[in-house]
This record gives structure tokens, sequence and C-alpha cells, in this order.
């Protein structure tokens, strides 16, 4: 092929990195994500996730952590690559009368443990949204938070991402709570979550207890990550 | 920020799609990917994985698409996004001294019935590799196919992506064949991976039986789509 025609037909692109970026207040069992207002056209003053621009040399993921680190304090975190979306006319600065150039999104997905992530813009920028209250967002900024949400719930169900943001000692109950703020009350009863949990071997009874409210005090268990690394690669098919 | 600050540290992308398409031949139980021998620099000569860059207005799933058709026929055939590969000197064509541009690397996974795809180039230039055997790949094509073979191998385990390239009718053996060509002969024992499957209810005995080589006639299934339906979405804990 010609160099010259072939250089004709192929697409530039700027890359943008986008965060979904998940947090989970256990106070009140809400889910949380992160949304900033936009200070630039398009979508001026319009809610979208947080985002920026690859820089020359900047990796994706440095890019990503990057806008992470614009926008809160957290030291722990879970942070993954989530979907590309790249479709033509994502972006209206894609116009031939403007740049000329496509925009493609490389989103991350990422979870913070909220008791310690800080917000480093003021509310009026950056703030939480409970995910059944986001608002219409920039771009396709909609269809990536939905992308994340799924991500998030089947995380929950194959991996042990939760313990990357619980506190490191935990009731079962809070355990518990996490999840159901994540997948919805009816997603298992509490004796049966208790039960599997435990059989798996990698929650370890601390022998400390902890009273919260009414009742009796409740066991204090940690996360084993040696104990689960045997599991990480054990194939279970369909179950 | 002035715009044109920002022009100036912003890079310039071109953005290539590669696919990893695994295919198992059942006759050999072999797991397969299909290579292509490069025929232009860099890497000229060398094996890689079928790939392209995307055009002016063009999708990326309809890149993969094209990669695809350019080199089998296949009409059963399943295909995802995989992971996106984008840091810095992945290829030596963004070399400051060449075009002074990033190659970004959008990886698609696929998975095609071996009996009906028919390869449209010759065997010199596009070939089934077996997986064990796949030689130094062009760019960083190696790190992308043992992502893909990851993928393949989490995909069988939780999702029915195995009965989009079977036969539609298949006996359990047929099955679990399939199963330990991909996951090794340890993943299961033979007579738990029937009770399991069995026991899930999307297996329909088809009341068909078939002969192979010695031993009784052994029962047809076929999957029932329908029958998975409610399992998709059902979150199984940890289990």
């Amino acid at each position: 092929m010609n160099p010259n025609n072939n250089q004709l037909i192929l697409e530039d692109f700027k890359v943008g990195v986008d965060n979904v970026i998940f947090s989970i207040d256990s106070q009140k069992n809400r889910l949380l994500v992160l949304l900033v207002k936009r200070t630039e056209d398009p979508y001026i003053n319009q809610w979208g996730l947080p985002g920026t621009l690859v820089r020359k040399g900047e990796s994706l993921e440095a890019a990503a952590y990057r806008i992470l680190s614009e926008k809160i304090e957290a030291n722990n975190l879970y942070l993954e690559q989530l979907y590309t979306f790249g479709g033509p006319n994502r972006d209206p600065r894609e116009s031939p009368d403007s740049y000329g150039v496509r925009y493609l999104s490389v989103s991350y997905f990422a979870l913070v443990r909220f008791e310690e992530a800080k917000l480093i813009t003021n509310h009026h920028q950056t703030t939480w949204y409970m995910i059944e209250k986001t608002p219409s967002l920039a771009f396709d900024h909609n269809v990536i938070l939905d992308y994340g949400y799924q991500r998030l719930k089947s995380k929950l169900e194959y991996s042990p991402v939760a313990f990357d943001v619980l506190p490191e000692l935990f009731t079962l109950n809070d355990l518990y709570q996490f999840y159901t703020t994540v997948l919805g009350e009816n997603f298992a009863d509490y004796s049966n979550f208790r039960t599997r949990l435990l059989k798996l071997g990698f929650l370890i009874d601390t022998e400390k207890k902890v009273s919260r409210g009414a009742g009796r005090p409740a066991t204090l268990y940690r996360f084993d990550s040696e104990a689960f690394a045997p599991l990480k690669d054990k194939p279970f098919v369909f179950i």
C-alpha cells in the first residue's frame, strides 16, 4: 500500500482517560461515585467523570493515577482498566470544522476507602454522588458509569476487592452490609453469606469483639490474602 | 490553561486493533491461536497477532471485525474487547525521528469454531499455532496473547462462551474435552464436571445418541440459552 494513501485514511486520535471512582459510605449504606463539574467546553458546567487527556510520554495507567491524585487523597484503593470507548462521534470536538481528530476514552475503574478519601477540590466542583441520583453526564459518561457499575458488581462476586477498602478488622455484618450496598438487598441472605464465606477459609477470627448498638458483641475478622491465594487461580466452572 | 500549551504537551496517537483469535481443534484436543507473518516493517517476516490501524470514521469494533473477515471465514464466533495497551515505547515507529506519534493497541478476543473457520490467505502468511508452540511475536504481542489466554480461561469458568463454538449437539464428553483442552487436565474430574453441569439445568437431553469408537452410545445434549439466562445475572459470591 502506498504509505501516503495509508496516512490519508488513518484516523488521528487524542486519547483520554476517564475514571469511574466508587466508594461505599458504610455508615449510611450508600454506594457513591465521584463526579466533577466541567469548567471548560464542551459540556461546560455539566457533571462528568473525572478525566484527562494523555500527555506525551505518559502511560495510560499513569494518567489514571494522575486524575485520582488531583481529585482525592486516598491510601487504600483498587484500580484497574475498565473498557475503551472509541466509536466515532462520541466527542463534539471531533467535528471536522473543529480539530478533526477523534477522541478515544480508556476508562479506569477505582474503588477507594470512603472514610479515608479526602476530596481535594471544593464540593461545588468535585463531589460524591449516590449512584441512583446520578444526573445526565457529559459525553458518553453515563454509559461508562453503567459499565463500571457492572464491573464493580462482578468484581465483588469473584474477587476479594472488598478487602482492599474495608478496614483491616471488620465484622461479618460489616462485610454483608458492604455487599448489600452494592448488590442490593436480595443478593443472598445473611446466614447463607456467613456460612459460605467462613467455609472458604480466608477470613480469620481475630478473637476480638466489638459492640455496635444493642445485641451481643460481634467477632472481628481479618482477610488472609495467603489463604485466598490458592482460590484465586482455581477454576470454578459455573458455580 | 492556555490551549496552545495544552496542545503541545498532549500526545498524538494512531490506534491499532489487534485480535487474539482462538480456536479449539477438538479432534486433536489442541488450543490454537491465529498468527500472521508480517510483510512490512517493523518486525518484517516475524509472526504477530492479526491487526490493523483504525481508519477514519471506523469504530474499534468494526476494525476488529474487519481483521477477522480479512483472515478467516467463520460463521460461529464470539468477539469481545480484551484490553488496551498504550504505554510509551511499545512500537518502534514511535521514535521521535520517525513519525513522532504513539501507537496504542486496543486488543480484542475472539473464539471461532474450528471446523468451520476457513483461512483466507495462504498457510505461509496466516496459520493456526498451538498455544504452547507460539514463537516470539512482533511488538508486545506475546503479552497481549497471554492476556487473551487468561481471559479465555476465565470466560469458560463463568460464561457459556463454549456453546457459541461447539456444534449444536454435543456429548458431555465433547464438552469436557473442550474444557480440558483450555484449562488443562486437572481442572475437574469428569464425574464432578458432569454432575455440576447437569444440575444447573441448561443442558437439554435431546434423546439422541451417538457412537464414537468403542463403548456405549453417548447422549447428545444441546445448550438452552433461555434456561441459562436467569443464571447470567445472579451473583455467585466466591463460589
